[in-house]
């Protein structure tokens, strides 16, 4: 048998895993969103500042999200002049290249208060609600003062507003929780385990990952990875801090959640250790628990030892802001949103380009991860938007007609489009103007034309008859919601259609 | 001499070139233009969807916007499955995968109206106000009917669209231009000059970037690329089509800018070839003459049979937006600016994935040229704003007080911030206060406290003080724009001063 012959290959439509498209519904909602954590951040004295994709990848430097493969965790490619370039994987690395760029001239103001968004990209393996492109809303203050009440402050202050923001949100109070801690606690306790010095860095960030578990494998999880290490539900092995038993007791006692009120926690915290750095973080705790019960925030930002975030580059007060609600996913299971959004102080991070400390603090909003919370949670407005009013083709040879319905009804502000699809069938015309969601369609044959007139058709009150009458036959009699009216009207009439139904434009 | 020890090498801060931060004044520019286009677009009943900065480089395609150097013009790399990977380099071949991916199904409703708006990543030589990463807004209507007065009204509206989206913007009418030409003619021709035909796809793109030229290096510089080739001012030669004398002339003919009615040019452009695709073109120009003209846009919409567009992919009507406006840079030399945006008719972007033809057109809006342009103009608000109220910190322990003040302006809705520098010095926190453009700031000091009263100054109403009065000693004595008030009246003090000097806020 002879072999048919090839067909051209087609090309496949389809996206690189862990990336999406986003339709009306989700690009609306982060608009909202956006606009609502904007507005809080321009009330606390924040400024817009934005930085391109991608950047000198030495510039991202050492603090790679992943820091067991060096060449995963960003995507990363060559430059003409063979210097390699990454796409950012937050916006901190950013502003920190932005700031020391800077630093000292006249193109920046001291302390720099500046706020930007956008999407950030990470070279990881995607998952449910974890993709490889998404996005966040950072403020961060660069210069502060280095110690004291001021630098306090400046910490204290990214912790209210977080509050403040979730609040904008929508979420009301009681259903999120602002929690501080301090690193320089637990640098303090792992200093006089040995696990000091810059050659101990790997292992301190072991430890710090083991720690950010608590939420989701509970103190003996956490102890198995501080120790030898410990087998997941999947049969995965991983490796642990691989701490003596001593260590490990002291280390968990420095990060166990705690109750009690802030002042409490930051009485006993101050047992912990009494190394000079972990007093040290125990004196900014007790200034951002009394600036924050000043200003009326104790409620909401509470101090809890089991914060530690992820990232090696944190070097004093952490936060992280937790949504207290839980729902049900589509297949009823419980779904716990845990943390969306968090920072810390990072003095160490400008100085890579400065040889000299730049005390700074930052907060990162999860837009991404927030907006799949909040649109579980029924807090987003998803409800389907009216489309325009659709001008439709009776007549394949008088568009131009038409096309002058349609720019009469966009000049008086209103939407409208004319049918741009094959002509052929009215009815698919009307199906396309049902799918579009639209207010209302206008028609015009040869009788209307011959009398100057055109037909409106108001779509949302034929569906509520259409609902309303039992009969199809009654229904087509009545014919419901569809009249004739002058050309020279038709402005004027769907203006009255759109206000009835309150279908918002303009 | 021995070697002194090497201080370690410290990191450069800076940006790969053709990228560029950006500040408040331009990303409030750039919000309040999205806004304007974006209201347009909706109007004309286009709906929101976005997509990935990245697709498999398949999925962008042959159409790469430099054909020459295939490994060039896109950033690219790798993924794990050693799949390539592309930056997107435009808007519309990310969208023609989108499509592809959902043709057919529940998922999209046709003709599907879109617009979306982002920045794209072009891997090129960079210049004076090119830059390898910049904004563009886009809108397109794919699979309209396939011919006809319906199908020449898709492309007729895109017309009116960018029309009407200049004047939204603030560009009077008269100072721009919409200008429309059609690819089937110039099709028609290179077909009767031999150059039809898959082989000679390479020559056809020469010849269309030479005439893409034509703005800027007049007809001399165009024959020549057409012909031999063309060496510019610094020297370099570029390489002609290496058409012979009687088809350069065929071709320039076809392609010369026209004076006249719209009617008047359709009528000479039928003249140009006889051959079949060359009339179709032709014919669809005389419908979207109609068109435009019915609706009212025919001053402001010109058929300009020079116009082509660079790219490979156009297969129908072809439009451009062109400022008329011209101005003068810093340096005083006169700056024209040219096309801000274009687009066309791409009825085989799709049917790559799909294997069969899907018409679409589309336009897209260059922003960030456009912004240049607007800004060079004036027509861009970028008076500095107003900053944030600044709370002084008098007494370094009485941080809490301060923060306390700030929260409740910032309660009242009102942009405040406390100073976060160093608070050694009230100068430099008045300095500081100075350079944000805040309209006041609040000082308390021991006696004020023991007072329960704060100090007010007024700085806008200080400045002008300052400015009216002309010995210092004098202005010292009267200590302009600065009061005391009780604490509990710090709101509705500070909310005077904005309201009397009009600063926006909340």
């Amino acid at each position: 048998m002879a072999d048919k012959p090839k067909k051209p290959q087609k090309l496949k439509a389809r996206l690189p895993r862990g990336l999406e498209d986003r339709g009306p519904a989700a690009i609306n909602a982060t608009r909202a969103m956006v606009e609502k954590i904007r507005a809080v951040y321009e009330r606390y004295g924040f400024e817009p500042v934005e930085t391109p994709a991608f950047e000198y990848t030495d510039a991202l430097g050492k603090f790679l999200p992943d820091q067991d493969r060096p060449n995963e965790g960003v995507f990363s490619f060559q430059d003409d002049d063979e210097q390699w370039i990454s796409l950012r994987y937050d916006l901190t690395a950013p502003l920190a290249r932005y700031v020391a760029e800077r630093y000292g001239t006249e193109n920046i103001v001291l302390p720099y208060r500046s706020y930007r968004f956008g999407y950030v990209y990470r070279n990881e393996k995607p998952g449910p609600g974890r993709f490889r492109q998404f996005m966040q809303f950072d403020a961060d203050t660069i210069g502060t003062a280095p110690s004291g009440q001021s630098s306090a402050a400046a910490d204290a202050e990214m912790c209210m507003m977080a509050a403040d923001t979730m609040e904008a949100l929508g979420i009301p109070r009681g259903s999120y929780v602002v929690k501080v801690n301090n690193r320089k606690v637990l640098d303090g306790v792992l200093e006089s385990i040995g696990l000091g010095g810059d050659e101990n860095a790997g292992r301190r960030l072991t430890v710090l990952r083991a720690i950010d578990k608590f939420d989701r494998l509970g103190e003996e999880g956490v102890r198995a990875l501080l120790g030898e290490g410990r087998k997941d539900e999947s049969g995965d092995f991983t490796k642990g801090a691989g701490l003596p038993r001593d260590a490990i007791t002291r280390v968990l006692a420095s990060t166990c959640p705690e109750t009690g009120s802030n002042e409490e926690i930051v009485t006993k915290l101050a047992l912990v250790s009494e190394s000079q750095i972990a007093q040290e973080g125990v004196s900014e705790l007790a200034n951002i628990t009394l600036l924050v019960a000043a200003s009326g925030y104790g409620d909401r930002v509470r101090i809890d030892p089991s914060v530690v975030r992820g990232l090696e580059y944190y070097t004093g007060p952490v936060y992280e802001v937790e949504l207290l609600l839980d729902t049900k996913d589509e297949k009823g299971r419980p779904v716990r949103f845990g943390s969306i959004g968090g920072g810390g102080r990072y003095d160490g991070l400008v100085s890579r380009f400065r040889g000299e400390v730049v005390p700074a603090t930052g907060f990162s909003i999860g837009v991404s991860r927030l907006q799949a919370a909040l649109t579980l949670l029924g807090k987003l407005d998803t409800r389907p938007e009216f489309g325009p009013v659709v001008v439709t083709v009776f007549d394949r040879d008088r568009v131009a007609d038409y096309q002058k319905f349609v720019a009469l009804l966009r000049n008086a502000g209103m939407r409208a489009e004319l049918y741009l699809g094959n002509p052929k069938n009215m009815g698919n015309q009307l199906k396309y103007a049902d799918r579009r969601n639209s207010p209302c369609v206008i028609i015009q044959g040869s009788d209307e034309k011959a009398r100057g007139e055109v037909q409106i058709k108001d779509l949302i009150e034929g569906a509520k008859a259409a609902a309303a009458i039992a009969s199809n036959q009654e229904w087509r009699e009545s014919r419901p919601a569809q009249f004739s009216c002058p050309e020279g009207e038709i402005v004027d009439r769907v203006r009255e259609i759109l206000v009835r139904h309150e279908v918002r434009w303009g």
